[in-house]
């Protein structure tokens, strides 16, 4: 084999309730990278669509070539991989944009040397190049390259649990034209949150777990809105959020709250139609208030990353 | 109905990771109460027996009086009700004592009067009576009064959640010779937690319910002994716990948690014949260290409270 390419998908972490422990792969938008062999050693990249120019080229920055290289260590190659990278995820979104373009490239290289690693194998090259974006946190690319609902309570096998993902369940992913650097969103959290609090945030996790393994998604939703101390200290950073949380509930969302640390709102209903009018409503407001947005409607992504080419054989 | 004797079992609280939020049930120890109606409005208690003269007689302290009275103002009942109390299970030993006095007399009362309220109904008339004691906290009072390991993060129905209870899970409890009020074991509690542990808390509980959910008493385990704050912070207050922890590891013991507020050390067991050994070499041990103790060793208790006499007709 001697050009892959691979899809990673887009990922809402957090889900309300579980800040920097759950993430989840929505079906089709992400990042996609192709891979070739070539005998000098290291990544080159070819091309870069998508990112309006914004990306680094430079290897200890992009995280497609970050994890790349980090597969090729892990599997001590010397050759080297040329890679092109196109961006379906805007930057800065919440949507876990540079741990799909990680995944996708770490899933293309290892199909490339003929899958000597196994899915969970890779967490570690994601891991490094995730690292320089926004720390070692594993709750966009976990879910990205492992697919479903996944939670994350440290960086070994043992400690990432992939949870069951209710029927029925669809998302509302709509972005307004605004930047929110994870950075920015991480300053604006308390550094210390009352005994109480802790009790409370403990107590609604375990709730929405719950609600995952019993496939009820009103209790899930119900659990997911009860976060006392991420989404309200950052409510400020995301434009219209009370607004449009109350419009969500009015077109039929269950619950909507930021995916990752936003800008994208995310909305989760239990039917396509009702996520269909959410978006569009959410949209408009938006464009009511002056500002651009982009929407999507979708449904979990239950296989993650995944090879495009060459096609999987009947 | 003249008269009605109800069983409620001793419960685990917090289980490690779940301060505030989880209990479990326990069979065979707890409190017995009898009831029989009276023409004298409000109640009397006519006997406790096994508190050593130590609990109130006042029937605005007694919790099993307060938890009869308010199901008679439920029911808008105007006798009255005459009431015996057996305690089965120590006072501030960290395994639900006043909640399983409180949960006794109330669903006998409920009984005697033809068991117009469902369980759930019960609910704000043992948290009545734990006020007194230790807050409106039902990590007791739900597990006792509904069975099983129960989920609690609110007081409204929908915020009570009884969860799986895996196969196979033995207990061993054992209770050293000081008592530990719950009033010193939250007071060396922190007030603020760092946002960092707050994630690292939220993440290990969503994982002890997911290893409820799977039946699988080793992720149980596992998750349970993970907790960053409260255990921490208590360890002091439970006599030679660190060494009792080793002691039980080397005996088959899964995990070794403290009891509630302590100094009850509950040990969970993948056999029986597990429990049993752990359950005597902690004893043993604390007597080497010159402390009485009384062990006991279970399993988790599905039905919760019962009613003894009259028995039920087949």
């Amino acid at each position: 084999m001697e050009r892959v390419k691979a899809f990673a998908p887009a990922t809402v972490a957090n889900m309300g309730v579980g800040f920097d422990v759950l993430g989840m792969a929505v079906e089709g938008i992400g990042d996609y990278v192709t891979v070739e062999k070539t005998d000098k050693p290291g990544i080159e990249m070819v091309d870069i669509v998508g990112d309006a120019g914004r990306l680094s080229r430079d290897p200890k920055k992009n995280t497609a070539m970050i994890a790349a290289q980090s597969v090729l260590n892990m599997l001590d190659i010397r050759q080297g991989v040329r890679l092109w990278l196109e961006k379906g995820l805007p930057l800065a979104s919440g949507m876990g944009s540079s741990a799909a373009s990680a995944v996708a490239a770490a899933v293309a290289t290892n199909t490339l040397f003929g899958e000597p690693l196994g899915r969970e194998d890779l967490l570690p090259a994601v891991l490094d190049a995730e690292e320089i974006v926004s720390g070692r946190h594993a709750d966009n690319v976990a879910p990205a390259l492992l697919g479903g609902i996944v939670l994350i309570t440290g960086l070994s096998a043992a400690e990432i649990h992939r949870l069951p993902v209710p029927a029925g369940l669809h998302i509302s992913l709509v972005t307004p034209g605004v930047e929110v650097p994870t950075a920015a969103a991480r300053a604006v959290l308390p550094q210390l949150v009352p005994l109480s609090v802790m009790v409370h945030q403990t107590g609604v996790i375990a709730e929405l777990i719950h609600g995952l393994h019993r496939g009820d998604i009103h209790l899930m939703a119900m659990a997911m809105q009860r976060d006392a101390i991420v989404e309200p200290a950052r409510e400020s950073l995301i434009p219209y959020l009370a607004q449009m949380r109350l419009l969500a509930t009015e077109c039929g969302a269950l619950v909507t709250i930021i995916s990752g640390s936003g800008p994208t709102v995310c909305s989760i209903c239990a039917s396509h139609e009702d996520a269909e009018v959410v978006n569009q409503a959410i949209r408009e407001a938006y464009h009511q208030n002056g500002l651009s947005s982009t929407g999507y409607v979708t449904v979990p992504s239950i296989r993650g990353a995944y090879i495009v080419e060459p096609a999987a054989s009947a």
